[in-house]
């Protein structure tokens, strides 16, 4: 008996995806390009189950069932095409590549092209879990074609994140669906981090709160529809004393925010499928002012405060009701702030389907988020929900899904006040006001673009439509500014 | 004596500019796909000029003086390529060919190389103003080789839209520059569209000014710092009324924007370079909200208003002194907004320089613009006075040039009430808050990105920097959360 599946590349994340499939008793052959490391991991895990070792990849490929199963875990990118490359003599019909890394789905999408071409399945994708995912369950959302999740299908909803039963995987989409879905994965958590991060700052600078004590009011919201994963560490990375200097550590980390780009990839691909994901770009574009820090500290110079510069925190929100209220409206922002970035998600996920032809099951999806990756959170059962509903009743934007107009609802007030104090006080919350200003651009009866659309047609005779009439117009501006069917 | 350039492609834009050449004393050789259109030109406007009928390209190259100047207006894309494959083996070495069309910089940067290989330069140029710009004088903004600029710059400097005698045209930089500076030209157009618009509807809203009215406060404010060609038409476009209804015109337009695509190429640039060009964003993701009409009808009926819905205009700021003020507030607001989105277009032109090895003169972009296109305004000038210190003494962000920062300040107040006002009444400004925010994020002392990078470190191990000695550290959360260098 051969095999059942062969991985290649053993870096940490090669590895654990290695070892969690041992563990769930399948016979593993590894294969690295230096063989040291293969040995390192059969020294040290050989208990684990049973793994083959190879030394090249056609040893890797000879040792396996068929069809055969081959897992490349290298580095995004060239090696990537390099290790397929080198794969494609040695493979035959039906047999599947799997892309695990964290590839950009065009690239998996043109790969996928490629290997089918040659009866070869290739299958991008995405994990969520980082290490400790890899190898205790992560989250799984595979693309590629439905036949060849017949046969891997199972084995990798076996090491998947288990969800009370069920497991955090599941078939999403032909070609790089897997791996589009996890970069809107990537791009929410982005956008659910800022939210995080501006419910500090704003809890901060005008209530006074200090990490500690905001270590406890984010342990409370856990406990809330709030509840998640990201809230939870919070209150953990809150609380941590730094041990050198005793103050919170959250003061003496330089706050620079870095980014692997995959943020980056999700709100381009929102403005690429004309999905107007603003909360994922502002988040992005937060962390880019973040870096910018030679910039900020001549600015800051220049600008230390802005209005209300003698109004403390103390006088705001800082003791009692007011306070306590204060914090309540933060809650609430931020839980209808994290609303619309998935509303947003949700959105650009069914116009990428539209437009790649992927049929993306929003249900499913929102299932696979719910445990093993970084932003699992109750609101995933309840976004699952909205999608129950029979094909055509679903909500056209998670916002209008009967589960949430009501907490939007609920929340609005305080939302708005937030919003203003932030504005009024100058404590920046781009998410925060980018989130309601997609809101009410959604619900607003009238928007102004009619005077957009004027001005393009008066300086560039790009035209315009009448709510009145069928047909395309344009005013002669530089003439008698009569009207003109076009 | 041979032609001193030759057009190809004699659609408006290609037609305009080949008027514009002759009328300026230049021999033109015309060539088109079909023979037809080029007949007409010389039939209709022999008279402006001096004109060469050729009848395919390599009669139009023949026609020409060395060094061939071929000007290549055809559609951006593949056109463009197939009409350069078709020119490369007619050309000789020293020859130059020119795209004025809207291509992308990368496509340039691509043809740019490869022409250089073969001995030929290949001029991509950025040009503003439409079809009468085209015929009257544009903004012109070439790049490519400074030797090409030799020969071919004077010819365009003639064309260029004239301010107070010094032509809107000079070189930008190498390679794909001028189609760069460009496209961030069109980015900036797009966002001072979008706080026009925010300004027009919370007037509307908030203090129930007609479009009429408006018309008259967008004249007024074309007399102060706001002065420019967009806020002069839109007092145009908004006094225009509909000869069918006798209503406004801006009332009978459909609401939905359209857009072809150079503004969310400006926003994909910013992220690539890693600039948050957040007002660009923005005004494109408001563009595309206005287009989700389905969704918007819908979302309208489950929201039909905000909070606050009792409160009409005339409470608010309907009359009197209020009106009047905040009228004030909202210019102070636009202003303010406006510069910020000129200081993230020329903090994104600073990144892109660096890395594309252009040597971008600031002062000399801001002068371009000054006429011929759409968003000229004084402001440029000032923008060039804040550029015209010595290298080394520059401005590292407009906001920090000494004629902006006591705007800002000026404006502060007001564009923080307007912000509160629009929060807290439900009128969507996406710009005006969002440019707010970046203000805010850049001058402040502490942002939450600590907490960003803690959380990143905690879940991803992704590491962290302290603000009090060199080195790159993690806490070790799931063990005994002590701190070791990494």
């Amino acid at each position: 008996m051969g095999a059942d599946i062969g991985v290649t590349g053993l870096a940490v994340m090669g590895a654990n995806l290695a070892r969690n499939l041992a563990r769930n008793g399948y016979t593993v052959a590894l294969h690295n390009r230096t063989v040291g490391r293969t040995d390192a991991l059969m020294n040290s895990y050989s208990s684990e189950g049973e793994f083959v070792r190879a030394e090249s990849l056609s040893q890797l490929v000879e040792s396996l069932e068929r069809p055969r199963r081959v897992l490349v875990m290298v580095k995004a990118g060239t090696p990537v095409d390099a290790v397929i490359d080198e794969l494609i003599p040695l493979l035959e019909e039906g047999d599947i590549v799997i892309d695990a890394g964290n590839s950009h789905y065009e690239e998996t999408r043109r790969r996928e092209a490629a290997l089918r071409e040659r009866g070869l399945h290739f299958v991008g994708v995405g994990v969520s879990g980082g290490e400790e995912g890899a190898l205790n369950g992560p989250s799984i959302m595979p693309g590629g074609s439905k036949e060849s999740y017949r046969t891997l299908g199972p084995m990798l909803e076996k090491i998947a994140a288990d969800y009370h039963g069920e497991p955090c995987c599941a078939w999403v989409g032909t070609d790089g669906a897997g791996h589009f879905v996890k970069m809107v994965h990537n791009g929410i958590e982005y956008a659910d981090m800022q939210v995080i991060g501006e419910s500090y700052d704003l809890m901060r600078s005008l209530t006074g709160l200090e990490p500690g004590q905001q270590a406890k009011v984010f342990r409370e919201w856990n406990t809330t529809d709030l509840a998640s994963y990201l809230i939870e560490i919070t209150s953990e990375v809150l609380e941590q004393e730094d041990e050198l200097t005793g103050r919170p550590l959250v003061d003496v980390i330089v706050d620079a925010a870095g980014q692997k780009g995959t943020g980056r990839w999700t709100a381009i691909s929102g403005m690429d499928v004309g999905s107007p994901v603003t909360t994922i770009a502002e988040s992005v574009f937060a962390r880019s002012i973040s870096a910018q820090q030679q910039l900020r500290t001549v600015t800051n110079e220049v600008f230390p405060a802005g209005v209300n510069e003698a109004v403390t925190a103390e006088e705001l929100y800082g003791s009692g009701d007011a306070r306590q209220e204060f914090v309540e409206d933060i809650r609430k922002a931020l839980y209808a702030s994290k609303l619309v970035s998935y509303a947003q998600g949700f959105d650009m996920l069914t116009a990428a389907g539209e437009q790649y032809g992927w049929e993306l099951d929003m249900r499913t999806i929102a299932s696979l988020w719910r445990a093993g990756c970084i932003i699992r959170a109750d609101l995933l059962d309840t976004i699952m929900k909205a999608y129950e509903a029979p094909a055509g009743e679903r909500p056209a934007n998670l916002l209008l899904a009967p589960e949430f107009t009501e907490a939007i609802h609920e929340c609005l007030p305080a939302w708005r006040r937030v919003v203003a104090a932030a504005a009024t006080y100058g404590v920046p919350a781009p998410v925060f006001s980018s989130s309601l200003a997609y809101y009410d651009s959604l619900r607003r009866d009238r928007l102004p673009a009619s005077l957009t659309q004027g001005l393009r047609d008066y300086f560039g005779a790009h035209t315009y439509e009448r709510v009145d009439k069928p047909g395309t117009f344009h005013t002669r501006w530089s003439g008698d500014r009569s009207e003109t069917e076009v």
